[in-house]
């Protein structure tokens, strides 16, 4: 699990590639919101993965998040992507937060498009459910995630795969847990849809099949429920319209995988021991 | 701004004192939902005020976070506090994770007592301004009080406290944000209720107007409208209830004010840059 590339010094893409590249030409007329995104960014993937399900309309605007255009700084205040501009409002207004967005737009979709990423509100546990999901891929997963990729010397790379397939198992756990107590959660669930905590991981697995593999030398726990789930996810409409091609990843990510200075503010943050930003 | 105080080797209170041990005696009978609480801890107190302000019947069960009985080894799987047991299945289920417990309360009460932390869903965007607050508080506020207070060297301690200030700050802004965009949200607003923002940052602002002030000669910022909320808040009746004597808060944070080793969870993820537990 230790890596034996080279730095090649491959740039980020900035703008997405394949299927995409299709969604982002689909959605360019100007609509109510508007998603700031960047191609390979996997926080803005979440928000997306939840539009397209959500169906709830929108018009993406790629732009380089290390170019920062001055229409973002003026939505976040860190300058970080995704971040939605609400253009019903006058002036418009802003969000961001890939998680406070897609609570916002589960809301919003409550009473306009009647969908929903999470169990029924009349089953406050199962919910709760996918929050504790939800909360241990924000919390444990995805920063194991960055530090994995960054660790540089063998051992540190040992130890960042360890803990990064530890995470996968303690989330698989809250799956089977979530089979027995309530019959399943998400797309865990055979037949089951796409829900909140799949879109919250869904993102990092991916990039865990293509960056990390070719990276790290990663190899996702295999089984039939987990490739099951898996190839659910990374089947599901809503999530394969936003991949692009696995060279976008490869190339977006040496980077982190380098660990070169200045990579990007969640580079930062984990190298210095802090919480992402 | 440095600690001149030194370790005296107080240890952790057991058992809640003043206000909070009333409240404790007021709920000692059993009750679909079983409270494994400790005395001092502001995770703890999350989801105690929670209950109080939603009026969710509840029993409260003081246990000492540091000699975890089996029942909470049962229920959490981290052995942490705050969890909740869930009577009214057979067999019992568990819930824990502060803010996953929060959210399960809010949705268990929008079908039982109608009460509610947020505002209402006809307005997501008022919600989401919630959220954003509440993020903040999770995720740079909580960990920048533990740094602060963890801080030896004098330098370390100056840098601790601006963190911690500007987090304040940061946080100021966002509820100034609310009053502009949708009228104020939760108890920062006068004549407002209390909100789950104000719930998840309280105890940490409650902690820092006594432990950080005695070990860390912090002050809060003054002015009216910060004052007024503090006032709000630490006087309502959810959050007043919750709280122990002065002399509890003092004794059970001199160990992380002098960084004793094997402090708690919380202590040891602050000390190796990692998240909180």
């Amino acid at each position: 699990m230790t890596s034996t590339t080279m730095d090649t010094g491959k740039s980020y893409h900035k703008q997405a590639t394949g299927a995409a590249f299709e969604t982002v030409q689909q959605h360019a007329t100007d609509q109510d919101i508007t998603l700031f995104a960047g191609c390979f960014c996997p926080f803005v993937q979440r928000v997306w993965v939840g539009l397209e399900y959500l169906e709830i309309p929108y018009k993406v605007y790629e732009v380089d998040p290390y170019k920062k255009p001055q229409e973002l700084l003026e939505l976040s205040p860190k300058g970080l992507v995704p971040a939605l501009r609400l253009n019903g409002y006058v002036p418009p207004r802003a969000l961001n937060e890939s998680t406070v967005i897609l609570e916002y737009l589960e809301d919003l979709a409550s009473t306009s498009t009647k969908r929903s990423l999470l169990p029924p509100l009349s089953d406050p546990y199962a919910r709760a459910l996918v929050r504790l999901q939800s909360d241990h891929a924000n919390r444990t997963l995805v920063p194991a995630f960055y530090r994995y990729l960054q660790a540089q010397d063998p051992d540190a790379q040992i130890a960042g795969g360890k803990e990064f397939l530890d995470a996968v198992e303690t989330l698989v756990g809250l799956f089977e847990r979530a089979d027995v107590e309530v019959g399943g959660t998400g797309l865990w669930k055979e037949g089951g849809e796409l829900g909140l905590a799949d879109i919250l991981v869904g993102p990092w697995l991916f990039r865990a099949t293509n960056v990390l593999k070719h990276y790290r030398g990663l190899e996702l726990p295999r089984g039939p429920k987990f490739d099951g789930w898996l190839n659910r996810l990374f089947q599901h409409p809503a999530f394969k319209c936003t991949c692009s091609t696995e060279e976008l990843y490869l190339d977006s990510y040496e980077r982190y995988a380098f660990n070169r200075p200045n990579t990007s503010q969640v580079a930062n943050a984990i190298n210095a021991g802090r919480g992402l930003p």
